[in-house]
């Protein structure tokens, strides 16, 4: 699979370049797009030709190259991510007219939180957790929470990374995020302010898929000096049961009736 | 770029093997995933095992794979569609909460209608225009609004493709399509029944960017025969107006100001 010198292999450096681009600097130069994957000029240059027949990556005004529609298409055809964005997006409506904070729905993957869908609120003036970013699991409630109710083994190897401090309100040693874990599972949601924005407190609460098992968490962010989180959090439970019950959850408390 | 005796690139290969996965096949074997791609079985499993270890493909369980969420991830980011998405969803709803049908956004993208947003309505039972599905051109309301608005060129280009007969009644003569473009463009918005599924009509405005090109289209799919045109138009206008000020299109009408 290695056609360079350098030995690494073709997928490897596409995926370099089609990680340069983010919501920040979605359109970039030849040149640019080099720099900033890290691949020599002429390596960008043949790649991103054969890209662009297949319309992974596209040419825009300037000389500027963006991703391609082609490649959000192979991304979202069939992804799990696409079936979570359809069936929790009637429920996040609910969450957001009742809040109207920014709500987002996140993923573990690749031992980070992965944001997979998101309503934003307009007089929000926060411009982080937007769609297809990532945060570290332990300075993200939303992080926590789906840690919280991952096996063990899981939990260990998520700790035993390197817990960069994101904020000064992070918490970054493994004792301390052990005993939060064992909290939220206890009580079934989480609001730690600061750890990963310090003027801000995610609400996250856990979504459970058919087999019983984590599936996303649902979280709202606030403006931690401002935050109603008692109010909150029965928001995103609600809406959180309907998300679970929508993916085949067997959700239901043993002794509730209709009488 | 090339790896393989075939001649094909490596790109060429996984760009088969991440589109045989769809809404309809979102998992499959290994063995699967080589037949729909029509490739041998051994680089089926050699190109795998590396789209696995960037997280591009994902092992489920049962031996089946899928598409990753950094596939997904890598396809979202700095990706038109999604900033598309994020503008269009709110003033999608609205046509939604006053229309009840599926509420679609579409661009054309490659010679074909690619939608990019949907809003589904619970109580139709049309199952198409799905995120990130195609539709040919000629076959679609939306498909036909795009192109009425694309310089002369494009469409002659789209026209020279074979003009596929999706259903009875798919209009597939290059000059007829040409009067209805005219028309298009005269009106501003197009419903031509059954012609990509018998029973429903698109309905389609265009939505412009920021160059006062066509940016997309907005459409409902309604039932052919309870379909109120009249009454639907004006909700897609309004809505279509709303997203095509936010993408930065100058669209207020000389005349008008408040007195």
């Amino acid at each position: 699979m290695n056609d360079s010198t350098s030995g690494e292999s073709v997928i490897s450096r596409v995926v370099r370049l089609m990680s340069a681009f983010d919501r920040s600097v979605p359109t970039m130069t030849l040149s640019g797009l080099a720099r900033r994957s890290g691949l020599p000029l002429t390596t960008t240059h043949r790649l991103v030709q054969e890209l662009a027949r297949h319309g992974l990556i596209e040419k825009v005004s300037n000389d500027k190259l963006r991703v391609g529609m082609r490649m959000w298409e192979l991304g979202a055809r069939g992804s799990t991510a696409l079936g979570l964005q359809e069936v929790a997006l009637p429920f996040m409506e609910d969450v957001q007219a009742t809040v109207r904070q920014h709500t987002t729905l996140a993923v573990l993957d690749r031992g980070s939180v992965l944001y997979v869908e998101r309503l934003s609120a307009p007089e929000s003036p926060l411009d982080a957790a937007h769609i297809a970013q990532r945060m570290p699991v332990h300075a993200a409630s939303s992080g926590l929470v789906l840690l919280a109710f991952s096996d063990g083994a899981y939990q260990e190897e998520i700790l035993a990374q390197p817990l960069e401090a994101v904020t000064p309100d992070t918490v970054t040693d493994p004792a301390i995020i052990r005993r939060h874990l064992a909290e939220i599972r206890a009580r079934g949601h989480v609001a730690i302010p600061g750890i990963g924005h310090m003027d801000w407190v995610g609400i996250a609460v856990p979504v459970f898929g058919a087999s019983g098992r984590i599936a996303a968490s649902l979280n709202a962010i606030v403006p931690r000096h401002e935050a109603n989180v008692p109010a909150i959090i029965p928001s995103l439970l609600t809406a959180a049961h309907g998300i679970s019950r929508s993916l085949g959850a067997d959700n239901r408390l043993p002794g509730s009736r209709r009488l």
